[in-house]
């Protein structure tokens, strides 16, 4: 569970970072962007915008802090024409005045107006923008984005398409990216594949989202991912796909999103997440069984685990907690009589349940392990007897610098304690986590289709658990400027 | 699962109706009733009030429509004072010209300030309405909390005591009420107990609420139930209780309450709600044996139900579909392009799951059937073999005249249709229901105080289910009345 | 001048009042008031409410602090519908909390609905509303104009124009007032006319409004007054007049109408505002000759006295202030660093305009006399050589009971110092005033049908200035109640 | 009268177009550049912003659609803090998502952060953008203003004011500058000096804004005006002043500053406006006198030259109008019943004035047309025997391209027609204008510094006029160019 999914503010914990959507050819195409970002608003609660395009080619746009139902009114809504649309939804640090950094950015230069949508990091992005500043560029965002932006306009490219392939091979990291100009929309995913990107059709319109539930919503039938490396560009004409650099030998897709970021109904990396989840609890079962009398989640993260374990253990499945589903981020909790704990707020332990009980209970990961040992001792005043902690990943030690807002060194446990010390923190009666090679089991790959690139690391980023950063290399100075911006 | 909990506005589905919370003796009492009404959010979305009393003696108060977090912004709460507060949330219909009929209600009259909310309905309010417009009186909203007002006003009683001990005899049906006036706080509960109320500590302070839940999250210490029949008056001195009629032989209280209402990690008429719905399931698969993969609820209403069946029958048991939390009044559906239901932007069905897969689909009841029909039919397209519907309740044939806002009986589908019909009309492969014995079965005391009331329908009200409503007796013409005012 | 015009809030300064308008038998009724109220603005910048009658004889409205333009945005217009409408602006103190003293009320009784706007104040409210609250009576609000909707529900009359006649006999004071019922618009005033109140055509519509400056501004044609003691019926066969209780002798219109309260466009008591006020002016200038070089106003309120003075005396005319139109409630003025003082906000003197000059400055009255001194100081550090500073009216002693918000005596400077006093504190080099005959000479009729009831005292009120209730007589006693419920 | 200045949307009237103010080193720097936004609110009233300095360095800032005060919000205010701040008022078209135009701009480029607001319009912008955008600039607004901080993050420079020497040579037309960075203010005003700026002192803090009402309110003492050509260095260390670019032989300040753009009470170009108004009237009265019997102004822009022409002619002057000060731009006007104009609605003629009356009337300026045919219209159906209409300056024939947003030429009614023309089109007695010398002469220098470069045209444009622009030569091509940009 992450606090800061449902209270801001939030300081330091994971947070999920952004989604995408993207339509063109459809009349309704704002509405239907507006839904897609509404089921991807688990990517990011803080801020939502809309850009399209008119019949008269023009692009506008709204965007602002908040839900996408909160930002969205009819009004804005209606003000939207047009039969292409891209849609982002993003976390952002709490604060009206940095309504500039929602995006998708809008801007006029010399490609005429373009829009671009963002979910990733760029690990070079401090270095391009002192760059492009140092040639005269000028910045209104704090975020990476605009640096894409600023290549682009300098590109001197006439198409949109040269411009991007000349750019794009400059930029390092994670990044997902979608561009709307006039007459095209251009789906793009980073060679080594860190962060989803899917297409998909309704009828004669073209629909790319970061996950698959955006398309089950909107009724629109799954095509293919976007390859890393994969440029696709989608014109009223149809999709054309070009490779704009080689994609690496093996994919560096981010083992999170199935861990924990992406929803249990999507399918992400061709993974039914929530059968990946079940599958890390089946596993859990195996290497770390206990005697206990009840099986538990921490809601909703831990679901599918939970189960998965109590399918494999036998051991009864049980709801421990209510989750309060009117927590939003205007609840008010004044410093002054912190009387309630801001995980009582979103958790209430079901009574007459735990009296005399042995629990294992069960989370996706734990990070900093504050919400953790919360849990565990509240358990404990509800009458639990023993409380068997439970983590269906392994140990999370190191900072992402792809798109995921992890805290700093110091603030994640497992980069310090060992789990022993880990499960001493927590108050636990025993602590497991999965090792990398058991999640990586997990996410092996069953659907038909499968090839054959998943042997070592089966493609996917795992360096939140090892600190192996597949671009950074041996940059160890680079690493220390990045965690120093956090 | 109701739709009007999360969509509005709604049509005829059920509702939940109203949400009491009381405090005496603390400095914090607004900020205590906010949180208090934040827990009590499911029994009402759509208007919340505090009102306060002040050091000076001075009652004030704030109302709005919408949800708890959403009138109470910081500076609304920051101009509540003082160490007493009610508080309440209600349904009601939509409409932004209502807000008058938000509660509590707070008026000037012969008594001095006096505010008061009420949860249940009054099945002769039309009638004392009647009267007491004709002897001159004046009526701003259209709720039956303000017949009691008016009694209240014109009884020519010194003492808010003796005013309510010469009036609350004269009203008829469900109401558990909190008033506050200067000096005191009284809580006053029908002589039937239809709707429940509580009494618990908070240091010094008295608290009253109706479920438990409120007392749990700011950390109050339960003392009792207020009884059916009962007067409880709390001042600076304490508390001190009156019987203001004879309780009935026999309580009836309301067993919806136990089926869907109240949250599931509350004790309510001293049963816990979580064991109750468990013990349902239980029942069901006692008495509805399937053959089936798996076992699932619909969300969140049916969820301890699904278990109960689950444990007693061995099928695995699992989440089928995903919740958006996000889901407020405020999503926009334009009605020209209805291209995705209600229900699909509340649940989204898991994916690779129910391929050819059997399942046992439960909830806790079948108002008007669309929901369920919609339910089963999504499960159907995702792949589903056989889709078995049970429902946790019995066949809700009749509506409430007691608090719960049900449909006109033609929109009751087991008001008209034999069980098979529902079945056909579901689309469902089999269908069950629990019997009213069954019902009360699993609502019989397990606590260790349990005393012999619980004879004849254990001291329920299932007037839902047979019709048979404890207060109208054979008033054919008046249950035509109250049905016509829907 | 008056600060309490224009910034909020005011303490203690005369304020307007209130302002009504109705209309009946227009499609566009409810745009209409909308239009005429707007033009009514300076009679209650505070609160504005409308309520409609729809073909359905439904009536609702809609009611909100701030100005008639902040109040009613479009999507609140549009809600109004019905050929029938009535209107109200009024002053009240400032509060969010206090929305429900916004005007006109509407209620439900044994008459049906009915929806009531009032301007003035009744002498024996508080007295009334002490002898309902014993006989049962409920008040929401803390306006005089609840306790005649609580006579008239209490009247056990059937029609609505008998329980009027019954009620309004028992109360005392002033009153202009509008009824809005199912099927007919009731315009009343109380039998000393202090207050204004026309009537009009419009096509076939009728219209009543406080001032003729709303006629004007919507092409309604000027019929008459509503007489003292008068209550004109207006459904939708005609206008039927009856009187409620015989005129006094003598009416009592507010001479303060005409001296500062209406507008200078309006026509009110038979006289053209803005030629009352330049008569004033010349008189003025007959019995206070100055040696000076230049005349100018206080604006606006001084404007025409000080053409007429001009005209009068041959002295030049000038602007000497330029008024500043942004000045609104809102502009916030922080009390820890008030460098600029309100009066500066709205007033900036004209540069090169006073060096070496002798000035006559006009107003229309000195209340507590503040403004003067800090206008006369202002002008003397612009250069001014002398000020002579005179007051279109006699000296303000005495505090209106009937409607006009003066502040206690102790806040009237000419209640207690002589005018050499005031001359001294005001800082000016001369002061002078009119007499009580000079006013009301100014006032007298011009009109060709001038009647002959202008004989003593012309029919005006004129106790704010020699102390002289009509209605309160010897009660000394009741005097100081109603001073000191300020 | 300008409606544009009080109704909204305006239709291709002649509008104000900006105001500038700033101030470095006083604690309460933000709240008096709140104050003096406000008293510049005349020269924009459509969006407002301040971008303040805190003792970090930092730049932060605060902008919005509407007036001062409604933009600036208490918690909008409490949040800006610093002992720096430059603020701006500006026109714009309406439309809530034109926010991004609303100036100061603040950016972040190789010079640091950089804040900039903009009074007048560059006639090569748009010539320069074409060229940046090919360079690779990417623009987010349509204002010029964009146009001076691309061609500032460009120049390569390290010092903001080495960077401003480069480039301010290379843009050409009307610019009155404040500029705001780390540590410094900068006030910058073009060779040809078409827009007023001044300087000023406040204790140790200096001022600068565009006109000397904003010094009277806040209480700082007037030093001098920026000169042409000149740029000055506000910092801790004092100021410091540079010519970056010789001041044209004769400067071209914008005669209609006076005329009608500026505040009365201000002093403009050591003009005292009021009195250049006056003289304007006076000659008007010396060179059209007419046989009447009353002199009154269109309010308020005809004030002063409606007293200069009453004094010089001495015929009686009066106030023929009452104006509305309650219009906003929030007054819903439905086109279905357009029952009353907007010109009503603004301004109300007072009955009883001009039955059989001979009148003059006077306006600063005739620009359509329109409201002068209403105004006359108004007056003849008030019962006017005769309306003389006078314009206190000459036939305004030519767009501006210096600031000043004009309707395109075929709505200029005196582009087209000759003056007999326009008399028949507004239906006047008798039309006058004042020729351009007369309103230079009025113009003429009469403090006591006077110097001597007012020979020709002394130092105006008066290219409204005479279509003579100062800086577009013969470039036939460019005006047109700049005509379509309309």
């Amino acid at each position: 569970m992450r606090e800061s999914r449902i209270m801001k503010p939030s300081e330091g914990t994971l947070r999920d970072y952004c989604g995408l959507f993207g339509i063109l050819g459809d009349a309704d195409a704002p509405y239907l962007t507006y839904q897609g970002l509404y089921s991807l608003q688990h990517r990011g609660q803080e801020g939502a915008g809309i850009v399209t395009g008119g019949a008269d080619g023009r692009l506008s746009g709204s965007r602002g802090l908040g839900l996408v139902v909160e930002h969205f009114t009819e009004a804005r809504l209606r003000k939207l024409t047009g039969d292409r649309a891209i849609g982002h939804v993003r976390y952002s640090t709490v604060g009206a005045n940095h309504r500039r950094n929602v995006q998708p950015l809008l801007v006029q230069c010399a490609l005429g107006q373009l829009a671009i949508g963002h979910n990733g990091t760029l690990v070079n992005a401090l270095e391009l923008r002192n760059e492009l500043e140092s040639a005269g560029a000028i910045f209104r965002t704090s975020i990476d984005t605009e640096v894409i932006i600023h290549l682009l306009a300098r590109s001197g490219q006439a198409r949109i398409e040269d411009a991007l392939l000349q750019v794009l091979p400059r930029i390092d990291g994670a990044f997902s990216l979608l561009v709307l100009c006039q007459g095209k929309m251009i789906a793009i995913r980073d060679p080594y594949g860190f962060r989803p990107l899917k297409l998909a059709r309704l009828g004669k319109a073209f629909v790319v989202a970061s996950e698959t539930c955006a398309f089950d919503l909107i009724g629109a039938e799954y095509l293919r991912v976007v390859e890393p490396g994969e440029m696709v560009v989608i014109d009223d004409q149809g999709m054309r796909s070009m490779q704009f650099t080689p994609a690496k030998p093996e994919p560096k897709r981010c083992i999170f999103e199935l861990i924990y970021l992406a929803r249990p109904d999507s399918v992400i990396f061709d993974r039914a997440v929530h059968r990946f989840r079940h599958r890390c609890g089946q596993i859990l079962a195996q290497h770390h069984p206990r005697e206990a009398d009840l099986v538990m989640p921490v809601p909703d993260s831990g679901n599918f685990a939970a189960l998965g374990y109590a399918d494999a253990s036998g051991i009864r499945y049980t709801y421990g907690f209510i989750r309060n589903h009117y927590v939003g981020r205007t609840f008010i909790q004044p410093s002054q009589s912190q009387r309630v704990s801001s995980l009582k707020l979103k958790l209430s332990p079901v009574p007459q349940l735990f009296e005399g009980k042995r629990l294992v209970v069960i989370d996706d990961s734990i990070v900093r392990g504050n919400t953790s040992r919360r849990i565990i001792e509240t358990l404990r005043q509800a009458g639990a007897r023993e409380v068997h902690f439970l983590a269906a990943s392994p140990p999370y030690r190191f900072p992402c610098y792809y798109g995921v807002d992890t805290p700093i060194s110091k603030n994640l446990i497992a980069a310090h304690k060992s789990i022993e010390e880990i499960r001493e923190h927590l108050g636990a009666d025993s602590l497991g986590y999965l090792t990398i090679e058991q999640v990586l089991q997990a996410a092996r790959r069953e659907l038909k289709n499968e090839e054959d690139f998943d042997i070592h690391r089966q493609g996917f980023c795992v360096a939140c658990f090892d600190g192996s950063y597949p671009t950074l290399g041996e940059k160890v100075v680079e690493k220390e400027m990045l965690q120093s911006r956090r």
